[in-house]
């Protein structure tokens, strides 16, 4: 799957980086200043909040979408944003180059079928409660429609242990792989809730055959709207992408195409 | 909560009862002709089917709606439908009285959010990977817009047990009531995944104080188009609430107003 | 299965109750006064506890045995205590009637194949991370060796749901139905751990069929050394034995005898 | 820790690798016949087997320990095997030189305690529905009678999904490396309950900060007496080894101390 310059399932293995929320000029500027030539390919940031409480900060919709794109032409990188319906999708779809389908909305069907009528590229986030059958099978109501531009996204699972957010459930990794041609990344932030977890999960998610991470960073994750106790600084970021290039050799990828085996 | 005659929350014990999906005249005219007097106060019938994989069943749409409408107007019977979109919402509110949500639409939060700028009663499942405190939040999507007409349906989360289909949580009753001041219902039949343990399901939810049951039924569930493993016969549904009654008199609730404590 | 005057598994619903740990005869005294005629069949207490952490209270073992064998003479009732291994439940034997493994033992293999060489009965827990199919299988462990006297007792299963400490499965209670010949009870004190929940839960249990209830009772739940938060005043535990009355007969069974339906 | 010549918790990542179950000499000879200069530094196998069915396969039991520390002498290999009860630990204790607590008895307080007043180093598994507190817990039962020589063993929890046997749950092995200071290795096997999953999941182990791996083998898998579905032959363990092997140079670790960084 090319997305511009980018090569989802090759050797090379995708780093999608950013805000949980897109809050400000500022602070995606903060943010991603170091991005360039760190091996960051993927500028997230989410624009369309899906939080649990109605009285949760609830992104900046467009106003964010309008920065979000601003900032991936400045780093010159793909862009992507989560929607939650057809609507917040049609507008979405002036301003990014992904569009993400959260954990929460992997069962929307009306919202899948939609997205498989266009040819946009579609990260879909495993459903928390939802089994692997459940996640092929929502891939295949946008498979169906006739866009086979999609890419997943391992996220964890809802079990009895609370000592994380979520269980990353890392097998899925190689299932995926054996009974889908699909690409898979996994998201050590949201599963983790937690940013000291994050450099060893992105590791193992590397070593188990990802072809690429999502990682929630922030200049300040204290001061974040969202999401804040697992976001990484841009510091930890570099620590986990020189981190994870190493562990990447070991296993016959690359996270930067001039990196050597 | 009031819907015409029917009063949630009350002493009353509310039986929500039809087929899985509507899928003829002939099906919801078997399956309801011996509803009227039964104990039975509403039609339910799928119209627009949540389903796992795209290649099954997906309802009839708005013909089943028109055929729904027809069925609750003969029986004067209030009636229910689920919706996943907007748009299938403004298609169903011209012909049921009551709007489901179901389990897997329970964080679709746009479509909460529509819900509660209008006053459509709102029968709103869990999700089957939810927390109650996220479904309690979930409700707040609907009452903060100002849609106070909500009833909350247990059905069922999902758990390592895989000798029903999902496990039904009835400590999630009490709880509700403690916490909310909400009517809540069970359905035994999603949880169930197996006719033979609907009726105990049945007994158990009335003895733990739910407000009402919603009950899959169908005339001949061998042929029916989806969820036949789980539908009771009309036959069936006649001895769940012939024995629903008993029990509903040991709490001090009637299914029937006319039945004598 | 009968024991002594006690039969398991008939049209009689027995109720087991007493303090989660034995800790002193006053506090069995206190605790029990009210037990003769109030419906509670057997005395239970728990002398070897099986506690998460080595620094709580473990039990008075054999002194806390000779206490609950003085009570139930006292009381003329059937005494029931925990063991968790061999050596224990040697000493056990010679103090009560019913040997019960709790649920972190139910794959005590070893622990089970002594008891079968026994005609000891056995009341088997759940594991609360074991499902109904290893459950079944755990209690052939015992009846291989030859001993069929065995009541199984569900109390909850470990889910992602934290508003309670498990999940009360109360679908076992017509699988273990269909699938054994066993007599099957409920603890729902140990599932729901808040006392609150218990009263509900047990009319829910007896509605969906179960042989029997075990509760915890203490005079002072709020000094009680163990699982204070969900034991029942002795006023609370008539409340439930009035309330459960009524479901009972709803269903056709009965928790006194002499109690017309 | 140090076992003989072994060092848990150094840089040296350990393998652990046998069958489930020994079986005969020959069984044990073919499968460990390259073991000598692979990287595997530790024999397992079991002895007294922990089925959930009473009629599986239960182990050669002392018979089996016999072969064991013939294989383990021959071999010049530390050897370990499962014990279940206190009885079986006191026959083992002569045979091996590490005693392993199963999932399953990771509850069993009175072995652990019997554990704890030697000083024989014990691996102790993980409970699939045990929590990571609950296990740090467990050990503490160990570690307060006096044996500090205790390793811990990540191998996955019981979740809704069943692609898998159990959820491998790597982050419980960097929450358990800031909890405590004990070593923690991976068992692969188990978890995944599929043969083609070890590799990928044994390199995740690596990368995310395992002690060591233990890893079923069996040379001929379709004919081992138990879980050959899930055992690697020796030649699927070279490559597994060799794979890993990378990967722990890639988090500055390493198998063979030999092998350069």
């Amino acid at each position: 799957l090319k997305i511009k310059n980018i090569d989802f399932g090759s050797r090379e293995i995708i780093i999608i980086a950013g805000p949980c929320s897109v809050e400000s000029r500022e602070q995606l500027l903060e943010t991603t200043k170091d991005f360039v030539g760190s091996g960051v390919k993927i500028l997230r940031g989410g624009t369309f909040k899906s939080r649990t409480s109605p009285n949760s900060f609830m992104g900046l919709k467009e106003k964010g979408l309008k920065l979000l794109k601003e900032a991936g032409e400045k780093l010159n990188m793909v862009t992507i944003t989560e929607v939650m319906s057809q609507e917040q999708l049609e507008i979405a779809l002036n301003y990014v180059d992904i569009i993400q389908v959260g954990s929460r909305s992997m069962h929307n069907y009306p919202l899948l079928t939609a997205l498989g009528k266009l040819k946009v590229p579609v990260l879909l986030k495993r459903g928390f409660g939802s089994n692997i059958e459940e996640w092929i099978n929502a891939s295949r109501y946008i498979q169906n429609e006739g866009n086979p531009n999609i890419i997943l996204c391992e996220r964890g699972i809802r079990t009895f242990e609370h000592a994380t957010r979520f269980t990353l459930d890392l097998s899925s990794i190689p299932i995926i792989k054996n009974r889908t041609g699909l690409p898979i990344i996994v998201d050590p932030s949201h599963a983790a809730g937690d940013s000291e977890l994050i450099i060893p999960l992105a590791k193992a998610a590397v070593a188990v055959g990802a072809d690429g991470l999502m990682i929630e960073v922030h200049f300040d994750p204290d001061s974040a709207l969202s999401d804040g106790k697992q976001s990484l600084t841009p510091k930890q970021l570099k620590k986990l992408i020189d981190e994870c290039k190493k562990v990447a050799l070991a296993v016959d990828r690359v996270i930067d195409p001039q990196d050597k085996t």
